[in-house]
């Protein structure tokens, strides 16, 4: 249930409802707007009785909200959210793009291949530390150090960061460090991790497990606000079906489907969706000048040099855009 | 196998090496491109001996080809395939919008649509006069006499006629009124029909089976024209998955794996794929602007007339584009 | 709509109830049960008005039917149907095997098999005359030389036959030589095809689309029993989904869904599903003993010979129960 | 790869063995069979040169492991895995119980079921303590209260207790308080989670993904094997698919899938994968007599009592076995 305050209600009145949501045995989240504040009623199963709220001054009206989501469900936050990174806003129209190598394997790496990103417009750049692995003999990423070259490269660069978290301890690394908190498709579930993310002081780009209905993302997504951090962008990356062609088919219709119920800003990954450099150009060409709000994609120099990671360009998982 | 014969080749040194190929057992489908012509060996389950053909005339060399699919494969036709109707062209990069009501319900109906969707920009008219239903209790089309509206609606528009076939008698009827043959998903895998469908005059629009991978439909394609209808264009519409929020999952990658290995021009659904009118434009704007030749779409009147066909605007399978 | 006579109505009584349900402009269809007759009302495409034909002679009451398939449906014939062909009766709880090769390549291979299986406790012959393939390259069955083959099995061992119709001049044939009429899970779909199954004169065994659903399936049923063919037996065969360590997904929960639902009989086939030889028998132990009435499987001679069929024990899709 | 040593190899040449591993760069893991040990090189990415190795004494022969897993792998461990807990066996054939409601809701709930399942045969206790939710706002579980309460209920009845960690503070009281560690589907790639697991005293049951290939599976069952903790029990409980008409679709052949590769055991949990009551039976019957090594199923009280937990036997998510 939202409670929704009059235009002119005090700060005052909007603790004294809070207040009284906490008599009930609720939660209750000000979710300020442009002309007037709402409060959100979290934490009940079934209805809730609105009688005691509606007689305390400077409430206007509750409305009910249907969805399990609250905060992120576009019923309780009409206008779409835009988020503020830098210098960028992302959820405002302009596509951003987000480029960079699958993982950060050295300064001279990271940087060769951002200056290259920056040049072609991108805005953010991202790259792994801590690289959530199939295999348990895999490069598991540089860790902090990584950060560190992360840091050096918007410092040289002026690039934005965008980095993976994979647990409680990367997570607080890399809130120190980055500018936008990843949780990859397979911690999608981790609620765990979901829950400390919505403490962190950063942006959470948050990536759709490769299958998750959109009702469960945003679910993953209410986990995140309903801990306090409301600036959670979602990306669309592909999800797992019987077609063979692509390593995951590219859910576009995610974007509609999400803008529609939640007023989180979404974002596109075609890369990881077409699993080979060649679909990214034909994919991005629909998507960037369509719907989603910023488009995701690997990069890696050119000519392709070894490294450690499985990476390298000669892999399918790498892609130049 | 491809045998390319050379650039001043003569038909009858073209019709010596077919002789050769039926002569050892297989078929060979001449293939006439710009500079010159190629026979394509078909038939044949193993390797084949070449060596009898590379010693006749006016042969240049042989090109294994390792696709099971062979004519409608890039390797035996390296240039994209454009199919001309009337006085469009598919398959030339210009997007040609084909849009039209579910089933065909009479003329009025029919004539109605079919002016709004010309003021749109469609230059081709679909509408259903044969309908795979579900049910067997649902309205089944209105059968030839839907095929005599259609010709009426190209008479008063100028708009080229693409209307489904689904069982040998009709194709035969739809063969002889419509501009285009259209085999739905249904029967994607009706080797019959696809066969039949290989001697029809008209250009075969085939839909992808909501759970076939790209080499199925290749192979279905290639039964078309391994027949002699080498006029077939593949229409992607949305496979079948877990994901709820829309009908289908628009397979967006299919375009550029079919491009990848394919001459056949491809166009896209969006509007089966969604399953809702207000999903159309997000999905096809990213569309139309990039990798397909064309794009599809259900239409209605509006406002929603009552209608037998279950394809009214307000159910969620009708569209207006 | 059902309308279910008395215990004591006459044959007058029904006869006038069918004529006033076609007076209504839908068609009657009798169902006649151990006790008394019921009549399920088709081709409605809203709810009935009964008060007609509660005031007639003879009529107990009428039962909404629910489910859009009517004739299959539990909700008109609440006792499992039981099908006989010759001395075996499917559906009765007893476990029928069918087994034999992918298609029939010769009288001495076919010979051979059938012995082999009906030694292992089969009753029931397989074996392709008409091959559905996905290329038009393949071997596509010996057709009605093939049909002649498999009427000499029976002969010789006493096996009933079931083979597969492809389109509308197979399906006679089929008729007229096999004891069950096989449609294959690609032409689920073919309305045209499952119209003409319902004017058969042998049982239907209507094999499950690797990418229907359930009401899918029972409306494919329905098709076949709407048009007076009532003998359908079901066959779960795998669907397709991400799953890539079997061909397709054995669905075994579809049995208990089906007999939920429906009256039909349904038989499971782990050996399409498994598509790998040794997999049958883990899946089949489980399987036979359970829920399905009947299992089938695919059996080669050993040691392999070579075929032209690709089906070959050397090939994943051969299999030896 | 895997080392081999003779049959009277001693433990200083197992030891020199490891330590020339270790020098070469990689982890060597030993592997003690009833005969002889063997010793898992694991860490390297490519071909592993072996020439250092054969010349050391006690060596037999290496062996390479075509796997991306090979401590899980049969390859390095040919025989079946049996792990046992209390007085029980898990992997010798036998099928053991494993059954218990939902969510832990108080002593009293849990004591009632405990009873009725030890009564009906049942071997372990399942029921959840920390309960991994969609949403936020659904119960979480009692912590460590539920527990002690699962404590007291092997106290009680002799039954073990099996219960779920979902991050790393509750797999440390889980590893305390129960006998077997389960980890669920959602945090089947949580890599992080699954290494603390290989650190764990007790042993692991791994649930499958619901999206999860075998293949991806059996690595998260590596990453637990490869941090020390070989007694991992897999468990299936029914992927995600676009049937719709059980909650999941149970993969049957996962169980010969598994048992051909790896050496672990199975089990296999059709209450999940079915999401309704009745079709525990129909699908229990098949699988408990023939391939998995145990059965696992959620039970509640009859007849229900309100529960704050969602998993009361009105909503589909709750079976009696």
């Amino acid at each position: 249930m939202l409670v929704v305050m009059k235009n002119d209600a005090t700060q005052s009145q909007v603790k004294a409802v809070i207040q009284e949501i906490e008599r009930m045995g609720y939660r209750g989240v000000p979710m300020p707007g442009a002309q007037r504040t709402a409060i959100c009623i979290v934490g009940n199963t079934g209805p809730v009785d609105d009688s005691g709220l509606l007689v305390l001054e400077g409430v206007k009206e509750t409305v009910r909200v249907t969805k399990q989501y609250k905060l992120v469900s576009r019923e309780t936050h009409p206008q779409p959210t835009t988020i503020t990174v830098g210098d960028i806003k992302i959820g405002e129209g302009k596509p951003v793009i987000m480029a960079g190598p699958c993982a950060v394997e050295s300064e001279e790496q990271a940087l060769t291949i951002a200056r290259l990103v920056k040049k072609s417009g991108a805005k953010v750049f991202r790259g792994g530390a801590f690289k959530p692995r199939t295999s348990p003999y895999s490069f598991q990423g540089l860790g902090e150090e990584g950060l560190k070259i992360l840091a050096k490269v918007r410092d040289e660069t002026g690039l934005l960061i965008v980095t993976e978290a994979t647990d409680n301890s990367s997570l607080e690394l890399v809130d120190r460090y980055a500018d936008i908190i990843q949780i990859g498709a397979r911690n999608m579930h981790n609620y765990s991790l979901l829950r400390q993310a919505g403490h962190a002081s950063k942006p959470v780009l948050l990536k759709r497990s490769f299958a998750a209905t959109i009702e469960e993302w945003l679910m993953s997504a209410e986990y995140i606000s309903s801990e306090g951090n409301s600036q959670v962008i979602l990306c669309e990356r592909g999800i797992r079906t019987f077609s063979d062609n692509t390593r995951n088919t590219l859910d576009l219709s995610a974007i509609p489907s999400v803008k529609q119920v939640s007023h989180l800003p979404i974002i596109v990954d075609p890369s990881h969706a077409a699993g080979r450099r060649d679909y990214v150009i034909p994919l991005s060409k629909g998507l960037s000048l369509s719907a989603p709000t910023a488009c995701w994609s690997r990069c890696t120099t050119t000519p392709p040099t070894p490294s450690p990671t499985g990476c390298s360009p000669s892999t399918p998982s790498s892609l130049t855009n």
